[in-house]
């Protein structure tokens, strides 16, 4: 696609509601359709990516600030911070090669914002009933709502694909 | 220290010479300083760094071809590439906030570089009997060689992390 910068959606959503299930269909639609395609997530509780004993992680164990190990297939960076960065910047440093990236997570960022839905839940809106959210662009839901914004089918991911790169043109 | 780039130092060695553990003491040194340090190695063997299961192994496993994931104290990225990138754009763009970066690996880049060396291992000098390599700024030894550059002590760090920092002052 040759996209200068690249194409952003960002999605909440209720724990349990099935925002990750949706993002990684759309990972994997968009990468079928040729795009390169950069999958990020905010995550609060702590993990663990690396293993004790391999180079990478003496270097980290050690107060390393950055770590990389790069093979000939791809990289892996581990990278310490105070508090968890902007997305923006995130976006700005790492993903400028891609076509197309998908955000779970900084539910307060400025970036255009789906909420992932089942009204069966019966949980509210994020974007509308507990708070408005200004940059809500559209809601996947797999029931029928009443909302401003359009409302796209949570079970038909080529839809939900095709919205989000459809607004970009 | 404020650098608006990083001091860069690159480390090679013969296999089994010591590398990796003297690039770990100099990261445990430097970051004792204070400084802000990256670590950066190049290895020819696959990894696998993610576990599948997890939210980002599965956006990488659908094909994502860089897949983030963000907590409170640190992030880690995997970034897919169908060869090595060169060191000097991996630097640039994910290094920028370090004052220092120890890199292993990348024999052929026109990083200054360090040749660590154990005489009692009779194995050649990578930069000087191997090939000559204009890029080589010291050798750390555990014993006394002839060879036209500094001759740093492999057995002290400080020494070797002294050497680093006052080559770019």
């Amino acid at each position: 696609m040759n996209h200068s910068t690249p194409v952003v959606m960002s999605f909440v959503a209720w724990s349990g509601t099935g925002k990750t299930t949706l993002v990684e269909s759309l990972v994997r639609l968009a990468h079928e359709q040729g795009l390169i395609v950069g999958a990020l997530k905010h995550d609060a509780h702590k993990f663990e990516i690396d293993k004790p004993g391999k180079d990478s992680h003496r270097f980290y164990a050690a107060g390393a600030h950055s770590t990389m190990i790069v093979a000939g297939d791809k990289l892996a960076l581990v990278q310490r911070h105070d508090e968890a960065p902007e997305v923006d910047s995130l976006i700005a440093i790492h993903f400028q090669n891609c076509d197309l990236v998908l955000v779970e997570g900084w539910k307060m960022s400025s970036l255009p914002r789906i909420e992932v839905h089942r009204p069966n839940l019966k949980r509210p809106l994020l974007c509308r009933e507990e708070r408005y959210d200004p940059f809500l662009v559209a809601v996947a839901s797999d029931a029928h709502i009443d909302v401003d914004v359009p409302v796209l089918d949570l079970n038909d991911p080529h839809a939900v694909l095709d919205f989000i790169l459809k607004r970009k043109i």
